[in-house]
C-alpha cells in the first residue's frame, strides 16, 4: 500500500542488508517532481553516499505511472512567475541527478510505466534499467514549449549518440519497451507483474557482489572518456592490483579454480585502490 | 519534373511558411558533388540561416540515386590536377557541412536512393533521417584508393562509434535501408513511393513546433559531449526557465493540461536564453 | 596442429603477401594470459609496426577458447605476492593493446570460442571482428572480486556507450554470439566450420587494399573524438588531394569509370599526406 493516500512523503526510503530502496510513491499525482519531491530525493540519495553499508541502490515507483516529470500544477500555480519555479525544482533535481551520477555503488532503476522529461531522465540514470511491458518513454519538453532538461542533453548523447539524441528530444516520440531496449536505453524487458521482483533480486544480488571493486570500476568509467588509453590503463593496473590483495580479490580467484560461487565481503576496512 | 533536362542549376531551393527546402536536382549526373553543387548548396543554407523565419530544412533528391558522392567526372577531367580539383570540391563541401552541423532549427533528410561518399555524409546530417526502402548507404572512398573524406571521419565515429565507423570506412560495404536501421544511421524506412509525403509531413510539423525551443535544444547537444554534467544542468536550467516565460511556454503547459494539441508561434521578437 | 602439446610457444607468428598472422596458440590453457603469452604478444605486434610489408593483421586462437583471460594459475602460483604478479602482466598486455590501438593497417579478429577478461578485450581491438556461433563474451573481472583490466574501462564506453559499459562490467553477464552482434560489439557472425577461411578471406582482401589510405583513415579516425568538425575536415582534405595524386587515387578512380575492380599496390615509396 503506498503512503500516497492524503499527504504522507512523496518519497520513500529503506535499506536492508546493503540495498538502499527509493521509492517514488505519489501515485495519485503520476509520481510528478514536486519541489518536495525533489528535495526528498536528494536526502535519500544523500544518504547512499554517507553510509557505507549501503552496496547497491534500487530506485522503483508505485503506481501506474513511473514518473510524470516535473509537476505542472505546482509550474501553473505560479502563475506569475512560472519561470522561477520551474528554476527552482530544476536546480533541486539536478542535484539529484549529479549525486546519483557520482554514486559508485550500483544503481538499479525498475520502471513499472510511463517515464516522461524528467522522470525519464531520473530512469535512464541507473546502471542496470529494467523495463516493465508496459513502460513508455518521452523526453516531452518540446511538446511542453520548452527547451530540454533534466539533464537529457548531456545524458542522452552519452547513450544514444548526438543524432539519435537531437531526433528524439526535437520530436519527443513516445518510445515502448521494445523500442527503447532496440536503442539500448533499457537493459532488459520484462512483465509488469514480474518486474519489482526481477529487479529485487538483480539489486540484491549486485548488493552481495565485491563492493570495493565495483567502486573502482565506476570510478575509472566515470574518467574513461577524458583521457588516453595509456593513462587509464595505468589506472587499471593500479586498481587491479590493489583488489588482487584484498580477501574478495583472494576468494574470488579460489571459488572460480573450486568451481564454486564466490562470497564477497564489505570491506568494512577499505584501503584505498590509489584511484 | 526535374530542371536538369540541359544545364539547369544542379540545386533548387524554396521556403513556404517556414520550411525551408533544399533539392539536389541533377538527376542524369546521379546528383554527384560538382564545384557548382557545392556552391549552390553552401548558397542555399546560407539563407536558412540567415532568415529567422526558417524554421525546419528538409533535403531531398530527384531522380534514382540520392547523391552519388564527389563527381568523378570532374577529378577526371582535372587529369594533370586532380588533387587540386578534389581539395576544391572538399573545401566548398566541407563548409556545407559546417554549416549544416551549426544549424540550429530541425533538418530532415529524405534518401530516396544510394547516398555514397560525400553523398551518405550530406543525408546522414540530418537530425531526423528518412529512407526510402530502396536507398543504400556506402562510404565508397577506399575503394577509389582515396582516404576518407566529407566529414566522415568526424561524423560516424559519434554516430556508430569509433569501432564501426573504422570498420565501414576500410572495408567500404554497401548497407541496405534496413542494416542502416538496425546500425541507427537512419530514423525510419518507408516504402519509396511514400518518402516525399513522409518527409514533408515530418518536416512541417517541425516547422510549426516551438522552434526557439528547439534552437536552445540543437545548441545544448552541441555543447554536451565537451563538459561535465554540472555546468551542462545550469544551461539547461537558464534555457527552461527562459522558454517558461515565453508565450510558447505558457501555450505548452496549457495545451497539455487542457489536453488538447498546442499552437507554437515562432517568436518575432525572441529573447535570449542567455546561452 | 598446435605446437602446445609439451611446451612450444604460446604464440605464433606468420606473414604472407602483406598478411600478418598472429596465432594464440596455447589451447590446453585455454591460450589464458601469462606472461610469456603477453610478451610474445607484444613482439608480434610490434614486429606488424616495424615492418612496411604488413597491409593487414588477422588475430585467431587455436582450440575450443579464444582466450580465457588472464592466466589464473600463474596468479595462484605467486600466492605472496599475487597483487605483483597481476601488475606484471597487467603492464605488459596493457602494452600489447596500445601497440594494436596505434596500429595503422586494419586488424581483422577471429573469436571462435570464449574471450573472458583480458580475452574480450583483445577480441574487441580488431577493426572487424568476425565471430562464431560458439563464441562468448565475458568481462569477468568482478566475479573474481576484482577491478576491470584488459583496457575495459577505456574501450566498453567506446564501443557500447557508458551505460552499457557499466552494466556490464558489474553484472559480467555472458553474452552469446547474437547479442554482441547486437550490441554492434562484433561485425558478422558465421559458423564454427566456417571461421577460418571466412575471417582468413576479409583479412586477405584488406591486405591487397588500398593499404597507404587505410593507414590515413585509422590516423583520422584516431583524431576524430579530441576535436571539432572543421579541424577534422582540414585534416580530411589534406589527406584526400594527397591520395588523389598517388598510382592508387589513379586506379581507384579509373577502375570505377571503367566499371572493373581495382588493383591497389602498397606504395613501397610512400608520400607523406601531411597527417
Amino acid at each position: 500500500m503506498s503512503g500516497d493516500a492524503a499527504s504522507g512523503p512523496p518519497v520513500r526510503f529503506t535499506r536492508d542488508q546493503g540495498l538502499a530502496i527509493i521509492t517514488l510513491d505519489a501515485p495519485s499525482r503520476g509520481n510528478a517532481v514536486s519541489l518536495a519531491m525533489a528535495e526528498q530525493l536528494g536526502d535519500a540519495v544523500r544518504l547512499c553516499h554517507d553510509d557505507r553499508d549501503v552496496r547497491a541502490v534500487l530506485i522503483q515507483a508505485t503506481g501506474k505511472t513511473f514518473c510524470a516529470g516535473g509537476d505542472l500544477d505546482e509550474f501553473r500555480r505560479e502563475r506569475g512567475d512560472r519561470g522561477r519555479a520551474i528554476e527552482a525544482i530544476a536546480n533541486r533535481f539536478h542535484e539529484v541527478e549529479s549525486l546519483l551520477l557520482k554514486l559508485d555503488v550500483p544503481v538499479v532503476t525498475a520502471v513499472q510505466g510511463a517515464a516522461a522529461g524528467a522522470g525519464l531522465m531520473l530512469a535512464l540514470l541507473g546502471d542496470v534499467i529494467l523495463s516493465s511491458d508496459r513502460a513508455t518513454f518521452v523526453p516531452a519538453f518540446a511538446r511542453l514549449g520548452l527547451s530540454a532538461d533534466g539533464g537529457s542533453t548531456w545524458v542522452l548523447p552519452r547513450l544514444i549518440g548526438t543524432r539519435r539524441a537531437t531526433e528524439w528530444l526535437l520530436t519527443g516520440r513516445t518510445l515502448d519497451a521494445d523500442q527503447a531496449l532496440a536503442w539500448g536505453l533499457v537493459s532488459e524487458v520484462c512483465s509488469v507483474e514480474d518486474l519489482a521482483e526481477r529487479a529485487a533480486m538483480i539489486a540484491q544480488k549486485l548488493a552481495m557482489g565485491p563492493t570495493p571493486a565495483f567502486r573502482s570500476i565506476k570510478r575509472l568509467i566515470g574518467r574513461s572518456l577524458g583521457g588516453d588509453f595509456d593513462s587509464q590503463a595505468v589506472r587499471e593496473t593500479r586498481a587491479i592490483a590493489h583488489h588482487a590483495e584484498t580477501p574478495n580479490g583472494e576468494e574470488g580467484i579460489s571459488a572460480l579454480l573450486e568451481r564454486r560461487g564466490p562470497r564477497f565481503a564489505s570491506a568494512t576496512v577499505e584501503l584505498s585502490d590509489g584511484d
